[in-house]
């Protein structure tokens, strides 16, 4: 069937078949909802009746550049913040080509066929320039979509992984609000952006697959470090012995590492998004972390941590942000990079110029 | 012999026994020359003349953490500045025990038996905690701190990587200005200080030993691709054979590895700090890389990227110490620390918060 050509604002990208859960009437409807404007407190109560097309809206105040909406974004986090952090936040990074929304997919529906809420979110610092590679396409995840049980939002997209990671961790509280009680937070798997991912979660899982230059990838120590389970993917088929292997390789690899604070013992296991083998298991492992760390108090006390850590972020980021879009920094630090490139002053020297006149501004 | 017991301030560490070029004469006038006060310009013209005393003044200067002594400091680093940059910069790492200092001692006398003249510094961003684990005791390097051509400087202490790292790069600046033309940046190879040196230098050689667990570092992918040369250290007695097997393996990693935007291929090679094997050509390697990147324009135009990037690092660092050094934001900090942990407010309101209180003070 020929998609129809629509030009709303809600078909955002060319080239995208509209997933068909969009009928013209839900389509229609929230034309209506977000043409009339709405207040914190009717957002937040909607919220907090589960009510996705307002966590959308909500999310998207978040999301906005526009400083108008800043202090109603507050607003709204503030006041779904006390009905929030009743979920257990899993965090999945994985090199592309691991295989990350088909395991999602398959993860998310055998939650929901437990009777959980789950919301998928995602953090990509490359989406401002590929309009989003993750999550981006939702029809990835044909069936999660349609499940009513299920959440799913791309990636925010913005200049720094800063922003885009500190508008993903205010979009949790309010997918907590909601209802949504396991929050998945996807990554891909290259630079910083795990350890962003990392310091949102409760769980950190690592997707693998086994064999073809992995050996490479699989011993990035740090985000080996970080894992609480690695997941060696697409085992099935003529796979299982690879995978299998795989499994006894990083198992030893991990033995390596010294023990996590949270007492827990890092775990291997394989699974096939496809079969579903393994599936179930994986979510077992991660109750059995959820008992363990709630017993020893780490679960709390890493939450505070990651709350003081956000704090401080955000503080940094918006540091930077209000001295470097300043309109007499941006004239002055052209001036100054022409200094320092003609060996004039050093680069020192040039930054404390800049900072003497952007503390008279 | 037991060494002397010395009260005076030259003794910095106890327990460390003075080295013996510190002759009771020496220390006299170096003490004379601290007592008095010295201008900006005689400090620099003394720098110019080769002055190692009137160096290490300056550097201690740039150490500094007194305010009254960053203009002084800013006026001698400018007028090092147009004697500066005529030098090579080689960026040494490698994780504990791979035997940098023994490295450096061989290298350097090498170096300065042909005529140059050879500085060492280092970063250590956890010296502030160890009191300078690398370095520190300068005497493992005997031969090469007794050598007159070569000037060897502990790592700055600090709070930070960035601001331990930022008092290196200014250090860069003095030794180039007091003739040196080699100038040799060790770090640790643990944590984010590889990246802080190798922002700062021409060259980058990564220092390994072959075995024992090596592998698990070695393919620590982002140190790898940073890499001019990989140099096996220890390359002798029994361990010749497992050195030339490591060597084949870092090649066939580097392979997997993309060009460089420097069109430099990086080397394997491997040496002995005690036999001197290789020693020499590694100089030659280096010799070859600095004449392709200044042929094909590389080096100019990756030294000019370092100073913007300086510039822009520096000014990072100090827009946050200014925000958290501030007694208003120290003392408000606290109490938004506990309204965010009690679940009050959201980090992201608590950082808000903060920031428009300090726009006021």
């Amino acid at each position: 069937m020929e998609p129809k050509k629509n030009t709303s604002a809600l078909n955002e990208r060319d080239g995208v078949t509209q997933p068909e859960t969009l009928s013209t009437q839900v389509a229609k409807s929230i034309q209506q909802f977000r043409r009339k404007t709405i207040s914190s407190d009717e957002l937040i109560s909607k919220i907090l009746k589960g009510d996705k097309v307002a966590l959308s809206r909500a999310i998207t105040l978040i999301e906005s550049t526009n400083p108008t909406h800043l202090s109603k974004a507050n607003e709204v986090i503030n006041g779904c913040l006390p009905h929030a952090n009743n979920s257990i936040r899993i965090g999945i990074t994985g090199v592309p080509g691991v295989g990350k929304s088909t395991f999602i997919e398959a993860f998310g529906k055998h939650l929901t066929s437990l009777g959980k809420k789950v919301a998928v979110l995602a953090i990509d610092p490359s989406s401002s320039l590929s309009h989003g590679s993750i999550l981006g396409d939702k029809t990835r995840m044909e069936e999660l979509v349609k499940d009513e049980n299920a959440y799913i939002r791309p990636s925010a997209s913005g200049d720094s992984l800063g922003g885009v990671a500190r508008k993903t961790r205010e979009a949790i509280i309010l997918c907590e609000a909601c209802g949504f009680d396991t929050i998945i937070i996807e990554t891909v798997g290259v630079g910083q952006s795990e350890t962003a991912v990392h310091s949102m979660v409760d769980f950190f899982l690592l997707l693998k697959i086994a064999g073809a230059g992995d050996e490479l990838q699989g011993i990035k120590r740090g985000i080996m470090e970080m894992a609480d389970a690695i997941v060696i993917n697409k085992a099935d088929g003529d796979n299982i012995r690879k995978a299998n292997l795989a499994k006894v390789e990083f198992n030893r690899a991990l033995h390596l590492f010294p023990l996590k604070n949270s007492g827990w013992n890092p775990k291997v296991t394989t699974c096939s998004a496809i079969t579903k083998e393994g599936i179930a298991s994986i979510w077992n492992t991660i109750n059995e972390y959820e008992i363990l760390t709630k017993s020893n108090d780490y679960f709390n006390h890493r939450r505070e941590e990651q709350n003081q850590y956000w704090m401080l972020e955000t503080i940094n980021e918006q540091l930077k942000n209000q001295f470097y879009n300043h309109p007499e920094i941006i004239k002055a630090l052209e001036i100054t990079k022409q200094k320092v490139l003609t060996h004039q002053i050093s680069p020192f020297t040039g930054a404390i110029e800049l900072l003497e006149l952007y503390k008279k501004l």
